[in-house]
């Protein structure tokens, strides 16, 4: 009998956590914009993930990377991972204009391009609704991000100084680099007009800077390529080039690197040297001029450095959490 | 008298150095392709540079890399430069499809897209037949090309091993690594755009690609990124799309690799470590395959070494010739 009950406790236990995982959403109603404008009921995907100590200490937020949702963090959380959700609560929120969350693709009163050009403290600004209102956290032990996550991790320890006790921008930018510039320039200008032609363009982009061309050339044969390029082109699951250009803009947008005198966090800033989208000396520089932490991995995965060396980086993380 | 002789001499000579370094063309006739079609009176440009000696034993040849003339060569060309003029006679030759030689930008028989697809193999062809039936040099001290030179270089002593003594190719390749081979994709799909958005992608990912991002960081602000974008995207000059796209595909056409087995010629490889364009692999297989020597050039200027690099390149291929 003890057992059964042991048995059900159990079974309601998995039910609860495995539901906690699951999408949810909250409603923060209209979001003023920066620079002008409001996102009109305005959604806030996301996804719990652990369990909320006693005295709320535990907290950690874990926003999504460009074009990333929070089904896609999954991986990067639990015993041995990223960020461990045995001693965490793990918040993972989807960033705005991913398609979960508010975005073109899925708002009814601004469709498309009519949803507002807005920047990634606008995007800090949902998730600190998010929390403060709805889920009733005033504090937080920390902020973590990978790529757009590191770049809103940056915009979260100046908006918020005292929201977070430590934070982890990893592989992100407190404000792109020209090269970076660059990059997301010509993406824009890529994801314009024909969407065959986008899609083929944008998934060339990524797999020419995503790593670096000697893990590329290893990975790859000349027929694999072609090959590629053909799926991607004819792949219309989930491209939706108007979340992407918003999300484009707000990264390009970030601009908070004067602004490290107001960080109050520890600090740990990760950066991968051969980065060829987040190209590491910003990162590096606002690192520096905090007296942060800073690890550079140093392998030839650029961007994708975060799984190459994930064992390192989850090490690194962890012992920084404790 | 004799001084005012001397004088008259020597004005002469510099008139007739002078015209020499003037575009010239020779008409070939039909030239049949490696995989079928025909280039209807196919014109070859070139420029030649110093003095023809009198057993004709100091003859180098020069092609053109992917969009550059035989103009654009002029500047590695001279005492002190990449090929001394002062000792050898070289021989500039334009790349069909380069806007000079035959192009669809200029056949007025075969306009546009209508010039048909042709490979690498036709463009030493071309050069083979400028250079024994017009100019009557049925053999040549060096070989030495940069880039799409160097691919060129590489057909040349596999098409014609006995016709060179020495071969000099410089960040070229003998086939392209997967790497690249994405890289022109995507470029043929952008050029596939209009005009406007075609010419700024077309500089993008000339920019992206032509040096690495630290680099690219060090010489560019990001005010700078978005000015250089706009001037492409206006700049009609010199940019033909079709003449671009013919030269791609004749460099993702070739594939000499496999036929080291062939090369007679003494050969001086060199690669740049970082070029993300031609990426050194194939390269440098190619120079172990038949122990030629092997230079790498180091720094973090990618496919640019070969300027950035100059000095050491210069004397490099300078000993080698000697």
């Amino acid at each position: 009998m003890k057992r059964s009950i042991s048995v059900i406790c159990g079974l309601l236990l998995l039910t609860v956590v495995a539901h906690a995982q699951e999408q949810q959403f909250a409603n923060i109603g209209d979001l003023k914009l920066q620079h002008g404008g409001v996102i009109r009921n305005c959604r806030v995907g996301y996804r719990t993930f652990g369990t909320l100590n006693r005295d709320r200490s535990n907290v950690v937020v874990f926003p999504t990377w460009a074009g990333g949702t929070t089904e896609q963090l999954k991986g990067s959380i639990g015993p041995g991972k990223l960020i461990d959700s045995t001693s965490h609560f793990v918040v993972a929120i989807d960033a705005l204009s991913n398609g979960v969350s508010s975005s073109p693709s899925n708002s009814r009163l601004q469709p498309r391009l009519r949803f507002p050009i807005f920047s990634l403290r606008d995007t800090v600004e949902s998730q600190h609704e998010l929390l403060t209102r709805v889920l009733k956290i005033d504090h937080v032990k920390a902020v973590v991000g990978i790529s757009m996550g590191g770049m809103q991790t940056f915009q979260w320890i100046v908006s918020y100084p005292n929201f977070m006790d430590k934070a982890v921008p990893i592989v992100g930018s407190p404000r792109l680099a020209p090269y970076d510039l660059l990059l997301w320039s010509a993406q824009l200008e890529a994801l314009k007009r024909d969407p065959n032609s986008a899609r083929a363009l944008d998934f060339a982009f990524g797999e020419l800077l995503l790593t670096t061309p000697t893990d590329y050339n290893r990975r790859k044969t000349r027929e694999e390529v072609f090959a590629d390029l053909e799926k991607a082109r004819n792949d219309t699951k989930r491209f939706n080039a108007n979340d992407k250009i918003r999300q484009m803009q707000a990264m390009m947008s970030l601009d908070v690197a004067r602004d490290f005198g107001a960080v109050k966090a520890k600090v740990l800033v990760v950066v991968a040297r051969f980065d060829h989208v987040v190209t590491p000396g910003p990162a590096t520089e606002f690192a520096k001029l905090i007296g942060a932490k800073l690890i550079e991995l140093e392998g030839d995965c650029g961007h994708l450095a975060t799984s190459c060396e994930s064992r390192n980086l989850n090490e690194a993380v962890t012992d920084f959490l404790k």
